[in-house]
């Protein structure tokens, strides 16, 4: 069992992504409570199109304000070379490339074949490592998809061989949809640490079927130590049907730091931040601590 | 890792005890469509003071109402030898008593010490078996109390021994707050192991603080092979500060049978008794499944 995990806190980009847009002055509220958790990582925007996805149009904007807190390695997600040469314009350090396991699910959302869009990663990687930025490759519907059901694991496996033969510096893999749960989680796992030998290995969970966090905790438990998460489950509104909410930061952190693992975010810190973010998309949030507090008396 | 789980169906009994008393009519409506989801046991009710727990007080009615289920294993709760009496009275096959870990809490609930309620476990013991009746002990707070902070483990494991020696036919640790979690969860039943030997161990879990279903499965991991669960999640309203709600019955089917854990309850029934328990507690419940659906396909 790995004895610390680092969390990349995802509810500027992931957790945002689907919300009506929001001013940069109310993102920027977010971050600054996001930042006060202690978190290392924090993926804050994604260089795509704006006309897809009008709540990421200032990524560029955004992305100038970063160097305010110089402590937290900052990270957005492409789709394509062009994202990535915007990215590394706009001074990220740090990128993730997103590649479908499934057809049917790339198709539509970047329009290109799984295939297609991992014969790209060559071209992600030099763009970034010219610039001294890392990539990681983040594997999206590796368990199942929406249209197709099922995801084969020789896919995923497949992919991961591909971005470690072009010299990706980590990996990830996305239950996006939110329907895997522990036994498939510590399955896959098993199955991708031959393939990518010492690269890192995350793992994104959503909670839509409220294994998330269960899931998450199998991954530790088969070697995984960088886990995504979104203060107060941010990320799509779990009261609607087919809806997908991340897993909750705050909810990670008690459930991983009350089982002995370390995690550098600091409780009290995350729940206030998820009550921002409850604020700022104007809206309640999933999470569980949220609404129960962090203390054992009633 | 254990092939099978039962899953007790507690929505009757823990699920409805904190709720305003429903009529016995919208009791049975919710029996039947437990009933329907094949489930093997049910706690129906609870033979306890109706001043205190006003919702419980038509125990002897419902109790008159089960032979319609000859398929089903109804038990009911007590906390007392006279508790006891009503129920092996009522016809009952199976009965509850509940032995807190902690002082404080055991005093709160039912005015005795923990060593006290241990003591009586002999009186329900012969008071059940006289009738033909089985008896499971109940740890409650067996991980952390309100007043008391973490329980000791030594406190759970003097009192299965205590159970053991006096001749219960089950065992079972309740995270009565919903504040443990997998880590600890693993280290009890490691060490309750030894203690009651082949003794059939269950787990009751909330999902209070998000890591309920994430505890379940560490259970089932140490080798339990029941779990109680309550559809919808009934059992207190998630949403209000210090609540408590119960892991969802179909959550938990969910995630056991797609991590490849036989189950005996069907799916889609568990979700359809979870709209009757919404319907005939007349709010929403926190159950992902009742939200999210059990389709892959969005």
């Amino acid at each position: 069992m790995t004895r610390h995990v680092d969390i990349r806190e995802v509810s500027l980009r992931d957790g945002l992504q689907i919300e009506a847009p929001i001013p940069l002055a109310a993102k920027l509220e977010l971050l600054a409570a996001v930042a006060a958790t202690g978190v290392r990582e924090v993926e804050a925007t994604a260089f795509v199109s704006p006309s897809k996805v009008p709540s990421m149009a200032d990524a560029a904007e955004l992305a100038a304000r970063l160097h305010d807190y110089p402590d937290i390695e900052f990270s957005a997600l492409v789709a394509s070379p062009n994202g990535a040469r915007r990215a590394v314009a706009a001074g990220l350090r740090s990128i993730e490339y997103v590649v479908s396991a499934s057809d049917a699910f790339s198709e539509a959302n970047v329009g290109r074949t799984s295939a297609e869009a991992t014969d790209q990663i060559d071209q992600i990687v030099a763009i970034a490592h010219d610039g001294g930025v890392t990539v990681e490759v983040i594997v999206a519907t590796a368990w199942d998809c929406p249209f197709e059901g099922p995801t084969p694991s020789r896919r995923v496996l497949d992919i991961a061989a591909a971005a470690r033969d072009r010299g990706v510096d980590r990996f990830c893999v996305a239950d996006t949809i939110g329907t895997t749960t522990p036994g498939r989680v510590s399955s896959l796992i098993a199955q991708l640490r031959p393939v990518i030998g010492d690269l890192p290995l995350g793992g994104h969970f959503h909670n839509t079927r409220g294994a998330g966090l269960a899931s998450a905790y199998a991954a530790v438990g088969s070697g995984v130590s960088r886990l995504d998460a979104s203060v107060g489950g941010l990320g799509g509104c779990p009261f609607a049907p087919g809806a997908t909410g991340n897993i909750a930061t705050e909810d990670l952190v008690y459930l991983l730091r009350d089982s002995g693992i370390h995690v550098d975010v600091d409780l009290r810190a995350a729940i206030a931040a998820a009550e921002v973010a409850k604020s700022v998309v104007g809206h309640d949030l999933p999470g569980a601590l949220l609404h129960a507090g962090d203390r054992i008396r009633a």
